[in-house]
């Protein structure tokens, strides 16, 4: 199923998304879904960012190609960090470059939704502790990240970390397209089948440092092919199964 | 005003310490104090961690002495990073060591807990959007630190950012004398007055890049004399003004 998270009339609720209607719930995400009784049509939503995570955790080099890309060797095991989870925006929503001169980059990834605390999950139990996908742009600032060392800042301006269009739970995450487009024109086109280490792998490391709670989110690395943003662009990913998480880029100044 | 949090007959309240007592309150912390004309002997409590924050930044290198034993040069902005929430203890729990081979370090600091929303704050306004300081440990897997080149993985492990004993409303943050003392021993002996970057100067830095939230916590980085635990150590750190924060440390294997 598709859960997307709407606001309507000034009210937020989540919805089930199926042939482009919305059946509105009562429910909350991690419940079982209760449904209102009302119905939508999707184009008449505006959508918000379906998860509002505490943890935001970030998986650097993850996809074989994109360490090639990056000459950079394959890394033994994943490497972490973690990013603002204010910085999460919905599609339809505007990026907004932190500056006019620096080369900021997207990067397509898959995100995880947790669905409840747990610590220590072996990789072949990763998938009761999965809600859900959704897709996330993973946007970079390139030179702040080489000058920090750190990724932190680099990643995490209000805006730098779109997600949507809404949560799909039933979904074979380690062998799915993955694909970026920058103003109609594909850039970035992979398969999650070549990721290093696959969802659950990812899902068992970070939760052997850390325990994770239900809507923590972790974004699993990007596939090659990133590269640099301008204003007035529209960035749109769509990832087989999941959907399109479409966003314009505005610059500093506008 | 020094806030706490505490359980006591399976609910959690804050309360307000003076004189060794503790006068608890029905309000929450960023509102108003409520007093609920209940009042105990703070040793008779178990104290919390004395908030839950949704975001954990850090900074790394601050203080000039801790540069100059590092060999590093003194930075020109802050260095961000983050770790997870979900590491917090409060003073009296136990650090557990994520390895019983790896070199894993104490590390003093002054956190700051945010009171409110808020983005782009100028250097002089920060105390308006301060709730107040409380003492942390930044505990450190140097081993993995240096593996990862991100600090995430190596300062996220949970147990690893004791925190407490509570929140000091009212400090001078840029000039209190900041000590960490292992087992009965002084490590660290410093004064905020060495940071490279000011508590204000701090609040500005992470408030240009992301939104911070009422909860949100800032450790501000450590002073010279940082150094490794092992099992069995008492960790203590003392900050002028708020008090001191105590915890235990057990080996993995215990």
């Amino acid at each position: 199923m598709k859960f997307a998270r709407f606001s309507r009339n000034g009210q937020t609720s989540f919805g089930v998304v199926q042939d482009g209607r919305v059946k509105a719930l009562r429910s909350d995400l991690f419940e079982q879904p209760d449904y209102s009784g009302e119905e939508y049509a999707l184009d008449d939503l505006q959508l918000l960012a379906p998860v509002q995570p505490g943890k935001l955790v970030c998986v650097g080099l993850n996809y074989r190609l994109h360490a090639k890309e990056s000459g950079l060797p394959v890394p033994d095991e994943p490497m972490l960090f973690m990013c603002s989870p204010d910085a999460i925006i919905a599609t339809g929503d505007t990026i907004v470059l932190d500056s006019d001169t620096d080369r900021i980059d997207f990067e397509a990834e898959i995100a995880i939704v947790v669905s409840k605390t747990c610590k220590n999950v072996p990789s072949e139990q990763a998938a009761n502790f999965i809600f859900g996908y959704t897709c996330a742009n993973d946007v970079s600032n390139r030179d702040l990240q080489r000058k920090d060392g750190q990724f932190t800042r680099a990643k995490s301006f209000d805006t730098y970390k779109p997600m949507g269009p809404w949560i799909e739970t039933e979904l074979d995450p380690d062998n799915v397209a993955i694909e970026l487009r920058q103003n109609g024109e594909t850039r970035q086109s992979s398969n999650t089948s070549d990721m290093i280490f696959s969802i659950g792998r990812i899902f068992e490391f970070v939760s052997s440092i850390m325990t994770l709670n239900a809507g923590d989110v972790i974004i699993t690395g990007t596939p090659s092919g990133v590269g640099p943003m301008k204003g007035g662009d529209v960035i749109e990913i769509s990832i087989e199964g999941i959907g399109s998480l479409s966003n314009k880029v505005a610059s500093r100044q506008q």
